[in-house]
């Protein structure tokens, strides 16, 4: 059997590379596993030989200690990987394929998977409907920042690519495949964007930045990314987008500026509780980018709702913040008659046509989130530097099988 | 020319029949006429001797004073006629046409009309979005609890009735159309109703009582409707839906006992914001409704939100409440992967739908609400009981043309 | 090992309750046997002891030697059972489990499947995408019509009934959920049927039954279905239908007859490829109905069409028949801009909702279609009735569960 | 009074420039103007001066006399000018404004046109819903391939551009929103084409052109078109289409050339009944285009149908394709799964979401189709080379507003 390791938090700040088991095709107990889960047989597993697997805004919130995950927890949803070895149970998948992994573990036996909503899918964790790899509360399924990884449902969950060498050539646009990317586009299509939309997309981060790619793909005329980071609003520019710094300049007057009208067709979220109010040296304020988003979207339009919302946060700044209330202005939202629509991406409603987009060359969403591969062992210091607000997107690559991590 | 006699608002729990002009193809000024509006041209509108005109729920928030409606503001936006004169301008839509009229006024030319969006018309409002007959802050169109009412656009606005004696036969079912059967449909529909459904529905009121209807006829398994007026939810029993008064009971249990399971699919708020807490003695709480509905709705549903939220509410209980913000429990509502569709009912998306199902007699709106046809000298008593939260629906008949009128 | 039994395609016209191998864990040779499904081996499958089983329409087909279905073809689609056995593969669904399974098979990992098409299932069937139990041309999968089947993919397949005592009083209705009921349920839904629509339903068999059924629920304000058997169109009359026996009345005189206009919002194709033209004595006629519903269809409209249509059919009345091509006058369909969807019903799709409809007593399909159980020593009698055209759909009840067998 | 001067119809194979009647605001007798529109009221029109009208394809069967089109007829429905007069009745559109007429004539009052259903408004033709400027059997409206033009329910049927200059100087990609942007892009959106998708278009026409751009700005990652014409394919290989040549090449064969797969997930047909069969020397076969799209599209997949079918051809190659009835395979079509949309396109659904696109340079339609400006007097040139196949789409210019007219 062969040896493993893998990227554990371990504290507040805290994240680290660490021995871990390799995978088998059993749940085992561990840091954050659901005792309801510990000893659940897995024959419909793949384990798969870890080709990139991505850091994630989400983790952040983890590693920031504003979760109750426990240490030792091994981090990672983003999950790219050559199948190494299958379970009894696995008809399709074969060793050899080249995979992309949606984060939303799901069983593809339920109610919810049968209608598309593998979000929410009632069969894999214990507390409640819906789980990802490596996350507090979410079952207990081992993380991918891994140089090897387990995938349960594997005929069902694995997006297999067509053709091994092409993908390699692209596989750092389609290790986005596995959330960020269809996580933005879930974005923009529940904000209604459509061919000729305007667009005001709240956080120029990797969510936001795929939100922009998607909004693109879609056909809007104008995409504006708001942000207060420089170097993020300076990326967004890049590939064609509007900006808004919002630490400078009232969204209304930007959008004014770009439009010549003070609001858009469509609004996304990409941002979430940890919000910031807008201004100068603003703190926390979590309600700020729904509210934002209600004022600058008009009668009608739809507000798509990617960024996270949870039902605790220890570390919010009130008692309402920290189980997860927010003051929203809904008076104002039902005057204009707008629709919200949250919740995790449902990955695999979207994860094929995107790969299609990303193949045909349509879409080109590793350089828009300036994708950066790193090794296993620079983990730790990927976490910190995108913490830190860096305009990057790291893609762990722990056998450095993209040949460019140095 | 005729004389006219209408239902005025006179300050805070005060409403009088008073004396007021014929209507004439001009907006002339008044109380609540937007100064923009005064002097506007209506070539194309219709004059109606009103057959019918409803007491509706959200007059109530003007006569009990929480809003910034002057006195002297004629009331009623839910209205039924003939047409007794028509504009040079008009075409279709001639003298004797039995017609309903959508409470929600629009031109018929402007980007949201032509997307079936009338709820949000850009061309009848100078403040905003949206507008409706005998309602502050929203033009200033003359309101229809009177013996005569004048429709604008009256090709467009008005929906005629196909046969004249059967729609007599009918009419305490037709005059539904005008508001609340559309709008309590609409809440099932964008609740994502369906045949086979389980829906609860906070609010026993007409525009709930509306929603069950609606619901039913859209093939719901289940209707579960919630309120604390015993009369209110004695009357949706005889109709076929399951109850839970919340006075007595917690919601999750009560779906328990109905269903065996503690949420259904589909949710419907039919209170708006003068929400009250649950339980017995509750005070004012703009927020429970929604975070109920949150908490009792499943992973992956919708919610349907007829109900009315403002934009400010003088009278309301605290400082977030008076700018119309609300406490909600979005982090819960995000985990279960919920959405949210609010504002008016575009009432003439549904209203020939709706019609067709009464004429045809799949359904019974009149008995529902318990439709009850008062004179116009008696609308003061109707606004006064309708307060009091009698289960009825109060249907003002200024010329006794049902001969129900006592 | 138990023995089996089951009813035998044994040429045209000819059915016959055989002997057969009762089922194992593999798709084992035998007629109608796809070569390169032989030897398949299904871990993931559960064995049925058969509660009911009905004859359907589409099985007459092979029956009358429409098709190239070979002698000792083990015929029926429409199973509902217990499960006795289940793979080892199989981890939700249970021994004892009362289920309801849909005639198409699908695999729950394919594209298809996981966008709910599975109808169109790509790894069941190695001629082509879709694939059903006990027919001709799909892949060889051992029909239902006897005492004890197979059903692959079963954590994927069978919907559980959730209470086993309330599902065996409410059989007879709940057996039409493994077919007609989601495939006329879909063929209304298709053609657009919603609150307060017309509808004209070609086809008073089970299907049609079902289709004017499901459009019921569906909230139709007219459904009118049409056919040239007195039996089926008195049926029809008893459950709320309005009827047009067409070898008697042209459809657009019998529409103006009860609409008071010639043509309605929606149109079901519940016939297929071996309709007949209209009026006295006619003769085979394929593209009538077709053609009769572009006619009888508003602008704007919609037809679903599930009545079946077949690539190759030896018996058509002429060579272009004889390839499945039909004579439509689509210049009078373009021209009034209607829509048309075909295809088997994805049955997933509409089981469980459907289930529900029934469970809470929303419907009664078992009267509807006059469900007539009988042994399974009764099929070859049940298969003559049926093609004589009597207006029963029936049930093989194969081990008397239902204790209404004579 | 102007003068005014216009292309006309006079028999098969012939157009001219004739003077004709400056527009008055009452529809008036003429060739081809139904009895019942005569005398008709136009208070809500308002007077164009031409600034850009197109020759379109569907002018073309009526040039060749495949039509019953009286000699004498105005042509042209494809009109983008400046009001130069408003009647009575319009409110909203003013003198001065730039603006683009849909070619399907609308009402704005009926029930179809408040479904966005614009294509088959009620009540601008007496002979069957729907109606176009310069069209046989479509009321008699007056073409608007002349100096001036009329069009009626201004404030309803006109897009006005919101920046004059702005507008005049994309004005060769804005004149194309009148009808084949918004048609071919509507041919793409009922093909169910989305970001991903592969999709067969089958013509290289201006309105196969279209739904090439349009399939593009819907995020298509492979756009196929199909042609017989080597300039037409030449033309849209210049903007990124892969292409098949129809006389040369299989089209399943091509298909797999390009994508490794025989199938497409989507299809568009964008030729219509002069539909020619494949391969060399091939004659007119009208079905060939539907059975060519049900062959190469994939099960599950969607047709899109924006090219003519007529209910009546004079001209047809035999007894059926004269009352418009095609031989189709629809038993493949049924097999697959496959759902169909006819039709005209509703332009007014479309025009203001690709005007948007257009302004802000998402696409370049006149580029795509060759855009040619031509003087009023070069029109018969213009209809002759059009009808001979070369790859240009031209725009008449009666003014020499683009200042590019030779």
């Amino acid at each position: 059997m062969s040896s493993n390791r893998a990227v554990a938090y371990q504290g507040p700040g805290k994240v680290e590379v660490v021995e871990i088991d390799y995978p088998t095709f059993e749940l085992k107990d561990g840091p954050g596993v659901n005792p309801a889960n510990v000893g659940r047989q897995l024959p419909h597993a793949a384990i798969l030989k870890v080709v990139t697997t991505n850091i994630c805004g989400s983790d952040q919130h983890m590693v920031r200690g504003r979760t109750t995950a426990p240490e030792g927890l091994i981090l990672g949803h983003e999950i790219t990987g050559e199948v190494v070895e299958t379970g009894p149970g696995v008809e399709f998948i074969r060793e050899g394929d080249l995979v992309s992994v949606p984060f939303n573990i799901s069983c593809g036996r339920c109610a919810n998977c049968k209608k598309q909503r593998t979000e929410i899918c009632l069969n894999v964790n214990p507390d409640r409907p819906g789980s990802a790899y490596g996350y507090v509360d979410m079952g207990g399924w081992v993380g991918g920042q891994a140089e090897y990884a387990l995938v349960p449902y594997a005929d069902w969950n694995l997006l297999k690519f067509p053709d091994k060498d092409q993908a390699l050539e692209k596989i750092l646009d389609l290790t986005m495949l596995s959330d960020i990317f269809p996580t933005g586009f879930h974005g923009a299509v529940t904000a209604g964007v459509k061919p000729g939309s305007s667009v005001y997309i709240a956080g120029a981060g990797p969510v936001g930045t795929a939100a922009a790619v998607g909004s693109q793909l879609l056909g809007a005329a104008v995409v504006i990314v708001a942000d207060m980071n420089a170097d993020r609003l300076a990326n967004a520019r890049k590939f064609g987008c509007e900006t808004i710094d919002v630490s400078e300049e009232d969204p209304r007057e930007g959008i004014a500026r770009i439009l010549g009208r003070e609001e858009v067709d469509a609004g996304v979220d990409a941002v979430g509780f940890e919000a910031k109010g807008h201004g100068r040296d603003a703190g926390e304020a979590p309600a700020t980018v729904l509210n934002t988003l209600m004022n600058v979207t008009e009668a009608g339009g739809a507000l798509g709702i990617p960024g996270l919302y949870v039902t605790g946060d220890p570390g919010g700044v009130d008692e309402a913040a920290q189980e997860g209330s927010l003051s929203l202005r809904l008076g104002l939202g039902w005057a204009k008659a707008l629709s919200f629509t949250t919740g995790q991406c449902p990955v695999m409603k979207y994860n094929r046509q995107l790969m299609e987009a990303i193949l045909h060359e349509k879409v080109h969403i590793a350089d828009a989130v300036s994708a950066t591969p790193i090794s296993l062992d620079d983990a730790p210091r990927g976490y910190a530097e995108f913490d830190a607000g860096v305009a990057e997107k790291f893609v762990i690559d722990p056998h450095n099988t993209t040949g460019k991590v140095k």
